[in-house]
């Protein structure tokens, strides 16, 4: 009670003063502070739960606009697709827990440790470092891919978090991701075939897909553009998987010996880093050989 | 129960044949991916509170070593609060809703009016979109403000959501952050004009302000360095403070009436603009000339 | 990463010996149970948002069997409405904080204070309690109110939180809420008019009712059946609010001053009591006439 | 906009007109009640995520007090136990989804199948009917356990909800309630033992158990009172699970053959029924011996 009438006073006192508000703010800065403090308990708590893995999925926003402003080729942009991976990369290396991500398209998933206790496991801090740190990589590092094409205007990418109590949910949204690239490449490589080679308008090439199925477009892009889809690049085909692997860096070091003469030496040094891949993660092929990826449902 | 084992039979059978993957995923990804589409539902619903303003803010991260590694002038410098601004005022003109923004350091606080319906009130939509578009503008305007400094590696922002119930609580947060700048600021100003112009250590002058409070820094100023606090850049001491006003632009336009000649004639066109001030805000007197910001507490 | 290998360890080793259980328990309990904890961990927090108000609604689980299970009459049982307002009196009068609480029917809403902090606002503790206080009592005083007809099997009531930032939000709410009780009445008591007094089967009331509005309803029971429904209970029509009002208790007590004789004297103590309200709660009389339920928007 | 219009106009007219409002509620409830509705939307989703267990804890309020006041036998009265027994068990008859319940002194746990769909999972409903169900079962079942002791006023328990992604997680969680249980009952009767048979005050007592362990405890038991404590009572050392098990119900009917007399046979049903238990649940042999308790994790 006495706290409201010094707190109610405080404010009467400060409203009625404007002009001597800067004598009173020197005065009474600290003061004043501690009074307005209570409104960091209106903070709300949004810890994620224990023992489930941390997925944070970004989306471009307005990417189809962006891709246009900025010609990106079609069905995909060598250059864009390496800047996404380069941008996942530096979240990967920047931030604490990340053992896997996978991306495609305008989209990327980071799948922080279950037992991960990074930043109290705040679902806000989380994404909004991952939706941070990407998309400031995206711009930072934009002239190495697209060494022609300026960047016209900041882009943006919006953020969530899901949780996945078990290997088997976290396989299955990495599937189902990784079902949805198949789907939506095997699609846009048939449209931008009809179009490009095959003189169709974008709408005649929507309505020659109305309806089809896969294995429809993979006969109409053998039979009449001699594409096996099954041999185009399996980065527009899986999408990318990011991990960390080990490589061995080779160095020469000088070393003198107490009792001889100064020589080289080879020293080899394993050094934790980001690895890239383009391989199907929906079978057990991938994760039997990437056994620390999971860990145990326990 | 029939959708189940239908789901776990697909499952063994995906994995069971990694080497046919390919094709069995031409054939099949649609229904795959229709067996995986259960992990949405994990996804958790995060509206905010309807009748509240949405706060987001956003702090540098590392900030203290960025600041270094871009030889930031001390106590402010005036290129890296500009870039803030700039940065900021991205953030209002590409989202939505925001009526009021308040910046100081490495730190920018975004309101979001009560009403506001944008992508469904979501917090991590809100709070990661602000923290991309922040982050992406930060790097992508850099040069505009550090023109002899090259950015050395890509910055990253935290953010977080609070909601406030009231337009008192939302003034006393705003207040909050505004009696922390003046805090800091006073303190940093001292402290690098004894360390600056009175030959301090770093740990003399931290030695010389213990204890002390804000009077004894005014004073300490003025004595010793002939610094009249009052008279420091308002942008300094009060922060920085974005709003919405209109300005009129005046243009030129041809126009040939059915009756006569043609002739140019001056246009005035109002157009809505982020504006920038660096006054108090923790009176009475700036909510009442800005009576637009706040809405009913209804 | 020690405590986790002694974890394991500890776990392995009473998983192994079943046998001997009841020996290593007796050792080892303290132990084992500090190795358990961390399982409050997952506790996730449920603070509700401050200066909010705290609006707590019970609604009986399968009601409509329950009433008839214990041949409630109706359309409205005035035992069971007065075991309703018996129940929410004593939620009112075990539990903090709560200032106004309105039902009808199966269903009741408690407000807590806005500025209230009981069990430190978690919503879990709040709604919980209510269920439990309202539940045990319903059953506790089942028999002052249904003499003639015993408790069959205990009834359950779920229960939700809604929390409301304003006060014309607030209103809004209890007005929902007897509005509600308004339209379900009228047409209840037109419904059980044609079926027990009209010789309708329940099938031919509702067809009659079917399309009809609130004026076609009170002019139904006023020409076929001499009801004037404005002259009904208004307990049945708005429903039963309670409030906290004082009483004043008159009592005689004993006194012997020093310098005379002993004598009765009439002690009027004021106390502090549940009272009950079947008035208007939508327009503005009855929020005037009693100022201290709401708290101030600020 | 045209909404928000209508929806003031109403507001101002329905509190202009108090004294007409019965009339206009009867014209313009269902009107009124749409424009309230919309506080609806202030109702936040709660839904537990998937494929997780749903603990729901309950714990007995001032149980200290309601013990002495309704003479609780101590260190443990068998009446009190077998009605929160009794309470538990119309818990999992009522409600769905419960696969386990382990309770000890005045708090139950009810967990809730990973699976489960109930209510849609929302942690709200879950919880209340959870505290709903256990608390009229309380005073409902009181006479049948306390025939001599009347209840003298309605009880109340809290409740939480808790959410387990792993079996193992789940199994250390029970495990630490029965680890809790086991540290709890033998320092009460320890603690009892020596104040009602070994002449001590409560303090005394208090402070003769100081900074023993276990081995003392039962040390002290046997030296001094001849009590073995692992001959005491399982019911009161273990807690009590309740499970789902089968019974066969044994009944005899009348059956005519076409072809014969009258004449009666023996038929056995299989009947769900609630079933109870004292023994360890922290070792491996429980979980062994009911494979169905928990589902895999998946």
């Amino acid at each position: 009670m006495q706290r409201l009438i010094t707190q109610t006073l405080l404010r009467r006192f400060l409203n009625k003063c404007p002009t001597h508000t800067d004598r009173l703010i020197s005065l009474s800065a600290r003061m004043a502070k501690s009074k307005f403090e209570y409104v960091r308990n209106f903070e709300i708590d949004d810890t994620c739960l224990r023992n489930c893995y941390i997925v944070v999925r970004l989306d471009g926003r307005n990417f189809h606009k962006f891709a246009e402003d900025h010609n990106f080729l079609k069905p995909n942009d060598d250059r864009a697709l390496a800047l996404m991976v380069r941008s996942a990369t530096s979240v990967l290396e920047e931030l604490e827990d990340i053992n896997i991500a996978y991306g495609q398209s305008d989209e990327f998933s980071f799948v922080f440790k279950r037992s991960s206790t990074w930043f109290r496991r705040r679902a806000s801090k989380l994404m909004t470092h991952v939706a941070s740190q990407f998309s400031s990589s995206y711009v930072f590092y934009w002239g190495e891919f697209f060494s022609d094409q300026p960047l016209l205007h900041p882009p943006s990418f919006d953020g969530r978090v899901v949780l996945y109590p078990s290997n088997r949910n976290l396989r299955d949204y990495l599937s189902w991701r990784q079902a949805d690239c198949h789907i939506n490449n095997l699609y846009n490589t048939a449209f931008w075939a009809l179009v490009q080679r095959g003189g169709c308008t974008t709408a005649q090439a929507e309505e020659r897909l109305k309806g089809t199925v896969a294995a429809d477009k993979n006969e109409l892009l053998f039979s009449e553009f001699n594409i096996n889809y099954n041999n185009e690049p399996s980065a527009y085909r899986k999408g990318t998987t990011l991990l960390w692997g080990r490589t061995d860096e080779a160095s020469t070091k000088k070393i003198k010996p107490s009792n001889g003469d100064e020589r080289q030496v080879l020293v080899t040094r394993s050094r934790r880093q980001v690895t890239t891949h383009h391989c199907d993660i929906i079978g057990d092929q991938f994760w039997d050989e990437h056994p620390d990826i999971l860990e145990p449902d326990d």
